[in-house]
């Protein structure tokens, strides 16, 4: 295995961590964790925020990626989004169902954009899955906001009934963690 | 006026600016306005974020300010807080109410942080006002949360039913303006 087929992932969320590091490991890259605070930018596109995360870590020497995802609910104008992590904190996957009560267009896209940085490369791959708010929460798996959203091809079950192999077998950050592995097994 | 009485605020938000502009006027400090982007990082704390904004600024010979706000319900672990323009932009004042619906506690602070930046000096100042939300959305005047909003002090009104000059002599912002302004005037 070259060098490169081992990539550093800046982040706290040890849940994220373990996603991509089943994902890469499929495809014989080796996910190591690096435990430090991010700049996140208040922006609305995850491809600039994750980007303008990986520009602002230490030049390490050593490949480096950040990822940053959201929920985007097309009848909410596409909130939480970027925030989705504060909504969580704040009001909670109930309060995110009350905004949704009466709301008669529950179509949603869950995105991730990973960002890559080695030398003086780097590049951003975006994954998205389509599906809808379920009107309830359910299932205890994954985690944020899995147990309110079923993905168009899951037999409508919510990511939080699915177990992580089901999951990632169609996720947003399995198709940005796919694409990201792809592009580095085809890479000299 | 010697030259340390005229500030420059990076801002793209008129509204803002004049709110501003008025306070410091009469304190007999001019503000004008430097229509460029800052950058916003996420952070909890309105001074965090407009710390970072004005470091990242580049360095000018004159003095600048950056100033960021928002509504902070209680009810609502302190929702929208740092993200009230992105709320704005997508549920809006509607879904903010709707939010509050069966919320019995509905207590909130409007919160606006003024960071200032002028050689090797550099300072913040923290304006906040306590209040509650509206059941509806009440006045015209103002801007952003302000018919939604019910200072302490007000007999009841929202921002948005008082005047300019009425809700600068409440407002967070004033406030923070207010204190800006003592501290200039004080200095040699």
């Amino acid at each position: 295995m070259s060098k490169e087929r081992i990539l550093w992932m800046a982040t706290r969320n040890k849940n994220k961590y373990s996603e991509a590091k089943n994902i890469l490991s499929s495809m014989g890259v080796t996910l190591k964790i690096l435990e430090v605070n991010r700049v996140e930018v208040q922006a609305d596109d995850l491809k600039e925020i994750a980007s303008y995360s990986l520009r602002n870590l230490e030049s390490e020497s050593r490949p480096i990626i950040v990822e940053d995802a959201g929920l985007f609910i097309d009848g909410l104008n596409g909130f939480p989004g970027p925030y989705s992590s504060y909504v969580l904190r704040t009001i909670g996957l109930e309060g995110v169902l009350k905004l949704m009560k009466n709301v008669e267009n529950r179509e949603a896209k869950f995105k991730s954009a990973v960002a890559y940085k080695f030398r003086d490369q780097s590049t951003c791959f975006l994954g998205v899955v389509e599906g809808e708010i379920s009107t309830e929460i359910r299932g205890s798996q994954g985690f944020g906001y899995d147990p309110i959203f079923i993905p168009g091809e899951g037999g409508g079950r919510t990511f939080g009934e699915m177990s992580p192999e089901e999951k990632n077998a169609l996720s947003h950050r399995a198709r940005a963690f796919r694409k990201l592995g792809e592009w580095l097994l085809t890479r000299n």
